[in-house]
């Protein structure tokens, strides 16, 4: 068989060897339930703490603002629910964008539900939220403004720092979330210098296990715990704790976090190759997302191509040995066109024709020219297909 | 350092190394998102089905009524608010005992903040619900039963499938859910033959991994989504699914009921040296729970012993090498006696002097023996000393 090409880091990513060798002590031996009192449960209780240290350490954050969860939509779910509900008393309104993640926006559709009102903010050509509709957007009821950091999508990096500076002049007691779990391993995530009071991280994108997140939660922010029972995680979170994950997480964080400006610099390189090249060698091909190569994540190369149908190129490409993806994995098997890029003003008939290819760490510039090589030859291959079985 | 000995499986118990050999490969190679459509999704797709087969045909269920979850608290959570929310239209009155876990108490008093009437039937000495008073409990809005298969502290074991008739009997419309997650590796687990429309497990209970869950859910049983954004899990459980877990969750059921009968007979005969010793060698303790040893989880021995503090003497077994436990890990630290001895009838007083000893698959005759040499001189030396320095 030949060598795979993978080109959808954004939808997850391997385990780095790196992770697991530090997840085997704790899967093999620190095993004791934290909760309880004799020493099998203290050594778990130490793995846990010192995983917690280090995810705090790296997000610029206090150890009890950190809550494991297990993945970034229960992350985000927390955030947007339990914050909600945990200031109920203040005020009933939240504001979110229409690009969020559906994990946000799911989240929002039950407080709707439940009787919060939601804003959804719309967003310009490239994906950005205005900073103006926003600020206009705010009142002295808005307890929650939730933003995603990077788009998973098309990679629009949003200003969230000018966002929560904004946010917090117009009302000083709203609390603002953002979804960092497409930006991990790609953005600096310093909580404090984002100004953000929640962030939600999810492993598996950054090189870690499947099946563990986190929600950094700031001091003083209160969050009404959505999955409750014992008093794990501050009572902000119930569970037995997922010791080997928690480590795996903060592992693969740490090691996000060393080598970032080289996995940054690696990606750019391949995404600037793949934003230029494809709509050159592909006739009615649009990049979407941002053009300026510094508002959008560092491995994110996503398009639109006329009269294509997403899901028949991606088997087409498949065959050929390259994974790639039409845009969010987690909606995979929908047949609707993504909300993102129609929030966007894509049309929907252009938005059926995405195509996403996200590079990683290990992916190389003879994978991305192999791309580059195959990918016109299919396009053109499905257009006279579909015109020969029109007409 | 001495042999360690490790009494309290009920907590949670080591990762048998047959269940991490099996993750292995899932956490190395199966890493793709099953959700994408390219091979190395589908590599992921099948290992996860082929999970969720094994859970199904060893719970006596099909795949679909399988939902992968973060653990026993996320499913006990999921089964009660889920069920009821999803009955609404219904009914909305629950029924649930006084000794359940907290993971289902805590989601009844969430459903109660949401306008639904619940009532916990209370139990009587041994920990038995009352048929005759869960008969009376149900009506005609009833859409809900939560009752426990085993209980956590003092193993007594409901008949779940004489309940479960009972409950179908007078309204043929309300669901049976059961909380499995103490009795997994002890009982059979047939969703068929005990007649329950959800089944929750902890694969940490019985030598698998941490952070996984399985609620089984009787297909036409609409549950509603706790975490919700994309569509996995049938949109019953949203998140990237955690296949090495489901994996493990799955080898380590597949022992749990290959290994049975071995596993069963070998700790009772352990616990029954320990409810026949204890009680006779420590003056003025009772066995908690059933003194029928069928009517009693095959692994849990539990007392109170009068003029005793649990924690003090939970320290002093651990610096003597035994871990033990006063009840459930999931409230350690609460200074409240037990809801489950208290629901029972014991006086809070000597629900404080509560001991539970959980025997495991590689507890050995030698280990209870040197418990039983040790615990009596421990507690006369705590109660000598309470009595110094209360004069």
């Amino acid at each position: 068989m030949p060598e795979r090409i993978y080109l959808d880091h954004a939808a997850t990513t391997p385990l780095d060897p790196r992770v697991l060798e530090a997840m085997l002590p704790c899967l093999a031996e620190g095993w004791g339930n934290p909760s309880s009192v004799y020493a099998e449960a203290r050594d778990a209780r130490l793995r846990l703490a010192a995983a917690r240290r280090l995810v705090a350490e790296l997000l610029g954050a206090s150890p009890a603002e950190i809550v494991f969860t297990s993945g970034g939509s229960e992350s985000d779910n927390l955030a947007v629910r339990g914050i909600a509900h945990g200031a109920r008393g203040a005020g009933d309104h939240i504001v979110t964008a229409a690009t969020e993640h559906h994990a946000v926006l799911h989240a929002a559709a039950a407080l709707e539900r439940d009787g919060f009102r939601v804003t959804y903010l719309p967003v310009g050509a490239a994906g950005f939220v205005d900073a103006t509709a926003l600020e206009d957007a705010i009142g002295p009821e808005t307890t929650l403004v939730s933003i995603m950091l990077a788009n998973n999508e098309t990679g629009t990096i949003q200003r969230v720092a000018d966002l929560a500076d904004l946010v917090r002049a117009k009302n000083s007691r709203t609390a603002f979330h953002t979804d960092a779990v497409q930006a991990a391993g790609m953005l600096e995530l310093d909580a404090r210098r984002l100004g953000v009071d929640a962030l939600s991280l999810a492993a598996h994108k950054f090189y870690g296990p499947k099946g563990v997140g986190v929600l950094y939660v700031r001091a003083g922010t209160p969050v009404e715990a959505q999955i409750t029972g014992g008093l794990q995680e501050k009572e902000r979170r119930a569970g037995t704790e997922n010791i080997a994950g928690a480590v795996g997480l903060a592992t693969a964080l740490r090691l996000a976090v060393e080598e970032l400006p080289a996995r940054v610099e690696h990606a750019a390189a391949l995404r600037d190759r793949l934003l230029e090249e494809v709509p050159r060698r592909v006739r009615r091909s649009v990049v979407t997302g941002p053009l300026d190569p510094d508002r959008r994540l560092a491995n994110n190369a996503s398009f639109c191509i006329e009269g294509v149908e997403a899901e028949m190129l991606l088997m087409q490409l498949d065959l050929a040995g390259i994974a790639a993806s039409s845009g969010s994995a987690c909606t995979s098997g929908s047949l609707e066109p993504s909300h993102v890029l129609t929030a966007m003003g894509i049309a929907p008939e252009l938005a059926r024709g995405s195509l996403r290819l996200t590079v990683g760490k290990d992916s190389s510039a003879a994978q991305v020219e192999a791309l580059l090589e195959l990918l016109p030859g299919l396009i053109e291959r499905q257009r006279a297909t579909a015109r020969a079985t029109s007409t």
